[in-house]
């Protein structure tokens, strides 16, 4: 089972501008080859399928853990589109939608993923920056340890190189911030699988982080999250599973040698994150709707109601 | 942010028999059309989306709420699709995987969904009973609250029907148990979107219910749930957040007419659920490989300095 | 614009046995590669793309008036799927759907199509016989007319293999009608676009015909159509338009070799055609629905209050 | 069965100029998920689908005229696609295509769906803004009566965002019809199937309309077809057919609130429409050919042979 | 460039029976996930892709031979699918298809993969087990070269796996020798990608084989290809490039422990390969054609003529 | 069984500047409806299931041959694609990637096929020129020789309408020389197949050629190719195999009527053709890596080795 918090898992800033091509650039980290969905559907299918669960229970408590944390990321990634493609906060769901008819919205005809905005007002969806879906062919779940194992590895490196990519084509603080975030807890779950790889095989591969070939002292964003230890930390992600996982997190490993240093810890519970930020309506796009004033009403009296 | 919790929403009896084309009929609850993952991507992507959620907070909180129950869906359909791929309870993973040259997977030929051994290891993947993949293109998620509540309020009826059929295609307890549970859940979501629906509207769309026309009193397997009740309850799946919802879930409405009567009511959290059941490994598919002690040795040690 | 006429293009005998396989094997003829999708899908929107359509009437009324022929293909196809889905007439729908808990529809489980009952009903969808759905893929639309013509007799020659090589799967009369039926008017298709071609190339491509190398002398079901020469005949399929086509199909050109002879000749309107089939609903699959009375007496009532 | 007349159900103007991304957003009203090709297609199969025809006679005839009627709108908004990647009327096929080695279509690969150029010389295909394929994906045809209505309301709902969105995005005249008259269209479409839920299930579920919540009197290109009473009218679109759903749409039923007063009413046939526009050839771009005069005269003297 | 030699990497023994559900398995070796085409496109993409290709030569020359090499493999599995289509040899092209008209193909509706024989008359096609097309999403050319050879390491892992269940399910001689052959040549490509990181990286990574745990020794059918060494040679496939990957494959390295020992050599040119397998024409399925006859004809004439 | 030679069919001018998006109108040559992948994916299956390829040995061995041929079609492309990606040659991997945190790849933004850099850093992947991807669908391979044939007719004179949309829009001598060679190339592979027709038919569809209906005289980069004779020759890409084709192509045939004049001939062996471009590096985009010093001293040690 899960359950939810409305919290983000990283505060994201207010975004400078409407920006839908940034916006369509995060895309790629959500439904790309190696963004969000799929480190979450590939880690919560081989959750699911997992054999001999008790007997590997440090190995399923990994994989399971780390699960839940992915759910976070698909929704940090996803309020990142939605925020670039919303612009900064402003009050302007409080009147309708005004006249509609001098084509206020021709500037999303020449956006990259015009289809956000027809279809889907701005929000995200799990396509890629081209605008193609996510799907099954994405996930590996062979119910063989070592070759899931070693694909998930193989997928947080890719991620990275996607996520540096990704960064690199965005000036705009909210997107930076999302990517900044996800180097480093990327940068933990690669660790993390070379570790239970080395466990089970005895290969060292986690000697070949960081792939690529930089160390994250070089992104600005991703101090913060460093200075904070966060690159040591597992959290479970639950109230009281999962914590057999510290086995292969912990037990006397250490920090990679280009991050700050220090052991490695498997934590309970889940970060404090950060405010979910609100995403103004735009009655001339009918989010939520173009003469939402009623639905407010209603809502308002609904919500004391259940007070 | 999400947590994770070692239990399934309700516990599953173990399969009689190795029934991959039952798994596969299951399979059609997983990555249909109508299946969870619809329904999980749906209301994730519209909870990420959401607009003015503050003035919106019943709603928002009953869509952001309903995705983590979901969630639990896809993993309780994904435990019965790997369950009957894997047959009754056994020890098979005590020892090696023996002679391979014998073709011990012939039978594997014949089924409807081969990938699913081949590709998966008789694990759950999120396609439907024919193979094909769940993808964007079953996402609704426009910005508009009325049109996403519609959209959810028939996808919810579109589910129950393939829900239906789905149970008639089976015999064994594994995959009728998961049936009959979502059955009692998704009635739950199908009311309270309508009940969301008629606080804008105006409009009694939960006269529509039950869709199709058939009371759950019909189906044995939902009986035990009715009585406890399963069917006036939402729960928060959540420590302290998302229980706004309360304005429209409650508020003195009541159960369908043809369920058992009483009060609609919000409980915070989430239900007991029941035991995860322990999926063997099968050494001659090399899950969790051909020759696994080794592995699970070092398992063990590595939980011992978890302790 | 198009009109629509409750009647087939021909009349389907009932089915002898339900025999959900061989409607997966008329689903080849609906969503696969040489399907009837294909043919409406390529000449409806070369028809709506054509350039220069006043200076080239005669093959801008071909590909248009084929395309309103096709859409009766598309019509044709399904019924047989549905009524091979369905099994033989009955009253079923007389009384509801009675106990569903006893596995009823077990069977469904082993089709090779399994979400075309769980999803469907049984109905037809755009999928081919292993359940891939149709797409754009499908489509030639270049907007060069050779090049397009060439596509279309390429097109018609793979449709006529793949009807052929159904054909040679069914036993059921449903399914075999509807081959028989498409052979003869397949073929006027590829003929027609040869002839076309031949008018602006002057190579007789026509010659090739038939493609594969045999006579529809040896398929039973063709027989009653050839003989009220139904293989001459090409149907404006519209009250007063594309008649323009007579100066391709007709000035003198024959019917080919191997088949009864005489004159091409282009027809106004559309063929007599047969009654549509009445498909009994199965109210424990749900349609029309579980307990279907009621529904049929406001039907009833308001099928009075229109006349 | 189909006929096809020569008509578009209105006429578009002219296009100002050539604009191929808006031609773009047009095409999300084709192939994207709540386009007319989705309408079409869910409508079509529906139809074909139907159980108890016989006995649910308004209700089949209602869903089996619409999807004539949807045909209609592919026809249309292909035709806006087409002239908008075409751009202004002229006699560009009046002489061969000129030197094309001085990259005379660099602009081409600027545009939002260059293989819209490269593949269908500027004609329409099933694809959406992103160029994403139109797929079975779309389609839903359970054969239950209520859970395929209320998809069908909620369907034409979802339309009517999406037109309103790319209305707003469009400046040039041939778009903008086309979104205003499928926008009147569309709504008597959403109408009149909740009109036909409303029978069935006793809900009044056309009290959502209009969804979303903005009345058509805010859109100029609409007012014509008001004035003209288009929203109180269903077309049989058939020479004798369909006629029973006047027992849905009539019956005493009214135009909705915010919609010129008056009484619902069945026309038999369809509307007189409008003329189809001339696409002008593009010899340098290939269509209808590179040098098409030989081909003008054969066709010239073809179509005076069928004279 | 590349060049064709009209023979198989080893030759496949006629298969016993016509079994299109083996052929079928066999299938997810040629479009799944894992599948030939798969390592093909990934080699393929990345050798044209290749960065710094002069500096990089032992790299790039090791995955451009193999790409050579993975062509072969395509052609392997096309052909004992084919061959599997079509059952054991014989003269059956030498007479017409006889009489089509009494269901000869009745049996080909039940199986799997109808489609198979529907529309490629039993011929290979880049589909999966299932018949879910293979597709780019399959492919990763990331253009780092750890990443890339990452990913190849645990592509070849997988392979591996998938070619031990296709292997179990078989009992034809045919299909066994493809997956015994591809067994031994996987091993290879393994251990040559792990090689290559273990120079760039410094890891170990080649003890993590074999993935999953077995040796080859339990495999009768590789036991011919061990015995000749196929396991120690990397072949360069190509008349006088590529041989700058002795640099990785060779230099004092070994055979894997469990494998028969030996030093690794790369091998200039291919191996000598097999006779390519006669797949008889089967006139009933119009291959080559119904009546074949006079194309043969013509094809002796043509031949001589070109001698 | 295929080999690979280090070198490209023809030698490919370097890029005058960076400009993805011609690159991105080059890919619709690669993964488009009538892409390099197409023909080499029909040609391919075509030739691995052949029937009866000893009695239709000149048949088997012109589409066995000029699958080879286009395997370096695609290949040439895919090299087209990333200079046009990359840009003018340049000494960029000769040191580390720099400040990464300045948004250095922001005009990736906005580029048509942002996927392209950001998950393939500028590499060639088979897509077409929107991102939707190349799959099955693409490919014809009916076992019957005619239709298969005929399909390779219309798919080679699709492919040069495409290839001169392609050229149109191209204005850098990279994209323009991959245009005008394949341009020549293309004309021979349907001119072959044109000519294979014949030979079976009696059809002169040859006749039908060019269509478009423009003669390569009107393309400045075909000349070159044009008067070193690469029109009148087809080379058997094979050391000593395919030379049966002469009795098809040769045999007294002769160049078509636009083309300079003189006899068909088949040549043993390939093209002498180009050398391969060096694509340098990117360490700012992480390829080979962001710190490729240690890896290209490594490289040149092992390449030593291999001396």
């Amino acid at each position: 089972m899960f359950m939810r918090v409305d919290r983000l898992q990283t505060e994201l800033p207010a975004p400078k501008k409407k920006d839908p091509n940034a916006a369509a650039a995060l895309q790629e980290l959500l439904g790309g080859k190696y963004g969000e969905m799929s480190t979450l559907g590939n880690y919560m299918f081989q959750s699911f399928n997992f054999r001999s669960k008790d007997k590997l229970k440090p190995f399923y408590h990994l994989v399971a853990s780390i699960t839940a944390e992915e759910l976070g990321h698909v929704e940090l990634v996803s309020h990142g589109v939605a925020m670039l493609n919303n612009g900064p906060d402003n009050d302007g769901d409080s009147k309708p939608g005004g006249d509609i008819s001098k084509s206020p919205m021709e500037a999303m005809q020449e956006i990259r993923l015009a289809a956000g905005f027809l279809s889907n007002g701005g929000g995200a969806t799990p396509v890629n920056s081209n605008g193609a879906s996510w799907n099954n062919d994405f996930i590996t779940t062979t119910g063989n340890v070592v070759t899931d194992l070693l694909h998930n590895f193989h997928l947080e490196c890719g991620a990275r190189l996607h996520k540096l990519r990704v960064y690199e084509t965005l000036s705009d603080p909210t997107g930076r911030e999302v990517c900044g975030y996800l180097l480093v807890r990327g940068s933990v779950h690669a660790h993390a699988y070379a570790l239970a790889l080395k466990q089970i095989t005895g290969v060292e591969i986690e000697k070949m982080l960081p792939t690529p070939n930089i160390n994250l002292d070089k992104i600005p964003e991703c101090q913060k999250y460093l200075q904070e230890g966060s690159h040591r930390r597992l959290y479970t992600f639950s109230p009281s599973d999962y914590d057999g996982m510290a086995g292969i997190w912990g037990n006397g490993e250490m920090a990679l040698p280009g991050d700050p240093p220090g052991e490695l810890e498997v934590v309970e519970g889940m970060p404090e994150g950060g405010k979910i930020h609100q995403l103004t309506g735009v009655p001339s796009a009918f989010t939520p709707d173009y003469a939402p004033e009623e639905m407010f009403e209603i809502a308002t009296k609904l919500y004391k109601a259940s007070r």
